[in-house]
């Protein structure tokens, strides 16, 4: 039996990918692997069964077998230890690309985060205004300090890993903000991501779970 | 020779363990490894030596031979994955404890960080009576859903594990916010993680650059 995932039955990113279960399904994808989608409602992911399963009531899960995991990071780098494909072989190279993994979850999404939740829930408020370029600033600098690193390289520390794909994952949560077009490095790198064969089809997987909701 | 970490010259917590290299130094006290120190200031972690070391210029790194490691939660996972005592042998049970890691810094710690940055740098603003209500619901959320999972447990998931460590540290920040109270739990839990000898001597340590500064 393949692994199950959860997903959204029905995205707030209407299918553009930026839900974390496509962390998962291009992992899955990177390195072969089949995977069963289970679809949660908004309302289920708070009920017992699925809190059972992630305490914090969330997309996405992993179950294998008598193994249930939450948090898509822990899920990448539970498939990423068992599977070739997204972690280099030799050890420093591997604690490095790992490292990647935890800057994109640690430093660079909660900026991310909290600047896309004030576009989608603040635009109303009071301090919208004044507080957007503060949070546009805070995102700014990190994309600063990761391009200027990333440089004209094609990955983030040689060739692609478990690293890249969280990062763009990470990252990709800006096409919208217009923010990406001041740093043309690191546009061109999402591009090589969106380019690989594995990220196709997980982007795909995850959209026509929203056609088909869209449909009914 | 023992690897080097960074931490800060003059830590902005005045010695209260909240900054990140604590992490390293307590899990470095746990397996019973010996480290070196190296303190930098705030000019210097933007200034190419150290931006070298790490990308975002911040702290702790880890430098160890030819290995430079940024991002506390790598670290931790690097020093537990080489030595006993962070991670459990049996391979669900590992994956699970690396999940909590992921958890306490992708789930838990991001909100408790836009909390405790409001309330030291919003304080003024006009829009702050009306947000730190909203910040402060969704750190109880995430502070309710952990408690109900942790129930009467010691630990996380069993054993003690560097998951512990991590979600401890974490928490540890909103020790000044007035909301553990309401956690009798969470309070429990953090009680337990703050009697460990390997806690007491990390934060003794990192305290004891706090005095010299503050005597010099």
């Amino acid at each position: 039996m393949p692994p199950t995932i959860t997903a959204f039955e029905t995205s707030p990113d209407r299918g553009k990918g930026h839900a974390r279960d496509m962390r998962v399904r291009w992992a899955l994808e990177e390195v072969g692997q089949p995977y069963d989608v289970r679809l949660v409602s908004f309302a289920a992911m708070k009920e017992p069964a699925h809190v059972a399963l992630h305490p914090f009531g969330q997309i996405p899960t992993y179950e294998d077998g008598d193994l249930v995991l939450f948090e898509s990071g822990a899920i990448v780098f539970h498939i990423a230890e068992r599977h070739d494909g997204l972690l280099p072989k030799h050890a420093d190279a591997r604690s490095r690309a790992i490292a990647w993994m935890f800057a994109a979850l640690s430093t660079v999404e909660p900026p991310i985060v909290e600047l896309t939740m004030a576009m989608l829930f603040e635009r109303d408020r009071s301090w919208y205004a004044e507080r957007l370029p503060m949070l546009q600033d805070r995102v700014r600098t990190r994309l600063g300090e990761l391009s200027r690193r990333l440089g004209k390289a094609d990955w983030l520390d040689g060739a692609f890993s478990a690293g890249d794909l969280m990062m763009m994952t990470v990252l990709r949560r800006l096409n919208t903000s217009g923010l990406l077009d001041e740093y043309p490095e690191i546009a061109a790198y999402l591009s090589r991501g969106d380019a690989r064969p594995a990220f196709r089809r997980a982007f795909e997987a995850q959209l026509a779970v929203f056609t088909a909701a869209s449909r009914s």
